[in-house]
């Protein structure tokens, strides 16, 4: 990506940017709540804050990005619409986020995507297009777009703007935690293309510095630890899918990347076990539906991947749109 | 109970007892957030407000009413503690409030109980006490602990105090609501002894006069709708149990009954079937782990047994203590 410095810095985002997009999506967004509980607290043997994304409107951190994007965008673009192609929660991000500004949008998918996530886009009021996955090109589909209708394109994660909405969920943990007389020494994010753990971690690392970060990957999928580790964006060695597919994406996004490198990121992998038992804690104490992808972070702190023995750890729970199979499957008795 | 004025006054409780619950509480238990969903919105037809008590300390509003209770005594019998009998909800939030206080507490449970709800209540410090229900009284060993220990009794519903601090769940409804510009036309609140429907409906009646107030109970199960009808404490027709055991308890408390009996307070049902659909939408919609007899309310709205549409509507999900057994029942594709 052309427009990152060789410092690494990202034109368009950092805490300023954050900033920003805070006072963008204030009252648009669901101000997520911290949740805590003591015997959550109990089993991992520090205080855990979590923040409760699957809370937010479409179930997922996803529309705080898509909307700072969108509402940055001059008069004449936000008219014109926004597009992108998701089948999963950015889809749905993007939909939302264009009927909070009175925007069109389309939203382009595959045609093999479960009936309730084009449902769910549809019901947000964006035009979905579905095309064949084994015979047409979905960036070809949405350039055309792009250039038909003068839409503008929102990335899932490699774009300054959704680095930035993510961001204010991070500011909002840093403001909850002060409100509970609590300094976070540890962030656990759950990460694929990056955009949500470049913008947590900025956030945090301004209100906290010298908190100790970690990204939380799928074991198998760790493509952002291995990004970090050879300095260029690597893809994961196998093919998306899997029970954490909101974290299972191809490749990891270049200004994400170039973000984490400026800070001392340890990338953690969760298994679908640990995963499955992290829903069924998260059922049982918190009370909360958790996606698999959105519980990593939780399945790395309750399986001992890092050391957080007395101190006050933050965690994103970044999503709750899970099957009811896969659901069932984390409730043991 | 001789203490009621002919009025119907309830000496200890009213607006200002609430008022004065919440002052002690704050701080000291969860400030549970007021969650809406656009969905949700969308299938009732009208702006519904959901109080997720089940995202409070011990996964329901009950540590509210028991911990004002057990702040309001003086420091001699606070040091000797308190003792209940409840093998349920009532059971952990006396416990939890004990803690909280730093007092002793005793929990008088059959032996029958699962193992989870007696470990819960330990795990919160409290000293259990098991009885045979085939051939041991609870009250007569609850009366022994009294005198024996100088304990002080929490009853679950039929005190002012508890009635008080469970009110303190409307006090924030209205609050919360207020923020959000919103004025709730309509309350449901699932209903058993009575002590959170006395207490909320007061706190909102107080805050929005004119509001319709309406009691959910599980169909079978309704002794507060008969008691109101009639005029004096009514036991259910049948033993309790079913799914929704937090609402099936034997009779409808006279304190509570006093205090409902001033209000236009509509009964309604809700049956299993339509309790494990609110389950699932709230899973679904609201991301949030709601036991059944929490999910009563939600369940008389959504069967449409009351015209709310094109106003606003608050209910409270007030647990999300559920058998992962029952709760897979709720979950369908």
């Amino acid at each position: 990506m052309s427009d990152i410095h060789a410092d690494g810095a990202v034109p368009g985002f950092g805490i300023d940017a954050i900033h920003e997009a805070a006072r963008r999506l204030t009252g648009q967004v669901v101000r997520t709540p911290l949740l805590n509980s003591p015997m959550l607290d109990d089993l991992v043997g520090a205080r855990v804050l979590v923040k409760a994304e699957c809370l937010q409107l479409t179930g997922s951190f996803k529309v705080r990005g898509a909307l700072n994007a969108l509402l940055a965008l001059d008069e004449g673009a936000r008219r014109a619409g926004i597009v992108t192609y998701s089948a999963g929660n950015h889809g749905q991000g993007v939909a939302a986020a264009a009927r909070l500004a009175g925007c069109p949008a389309v939203i382009v998918m595959p045609s093999t995507a479960p009936r309730i996530k084009v449902d769910n886009c549809r019901w947000w009021g964006a035009e979905t297009v579905l095309y064949d996955p084994r015979t047409e090109d979905r960036e070809e589909i949405t350039r055309r777009i792009r250039e038909e209708r003068g839409m503008t394109l929102i990335p899932p994660f490699d774009h300054p703007r959704v680095m930035a909405g993510q961001g204010t969920v991070g500011l909002e943990i840093a403001e909850q935690a002060r409100q509970l007389g609590l300094t976070p020494d540890t962030v656990l994010v759950n990460c694929s293309g990056g955009g949500l753990a470049a913008g947590v971690i900025t956030a945090l690392d301004d209100a906290f510095p010298g908190l100790a970060h970690h990204i939380v990957e799928p074991a198998g999928f760790d493509k952002m630890a291995r990004s970090l580790a050879t300095g260029r964006v690597c893809a994961n060695p196998r093919p998306p899918g899997g029970l954490m597919d909101a974290l299972s994406g191809p490749a990891a996004g270049a200004r994400p990347l170039a973000v984490l490198r400026q800070y001392d990121v340890t990338g953690l992998t969760a298994t679908d076990q640990e995963v499955l038992a992290a829903m069924g804690t998260a059922h049982r104490l918190l009370k909360l539906v958790v996606e698999p992808g959105a519980a990593a972070s939780l399945a790395a702190l309750l399986s001992g991947k890092v050391d957080v023995r007395g101190g006050v750890v933050a965690l994103v729970a970044s999503g709750g749109n899970v099957d009811p199979s896969v659901y069932r499957e984390a409730l043991t008795d």
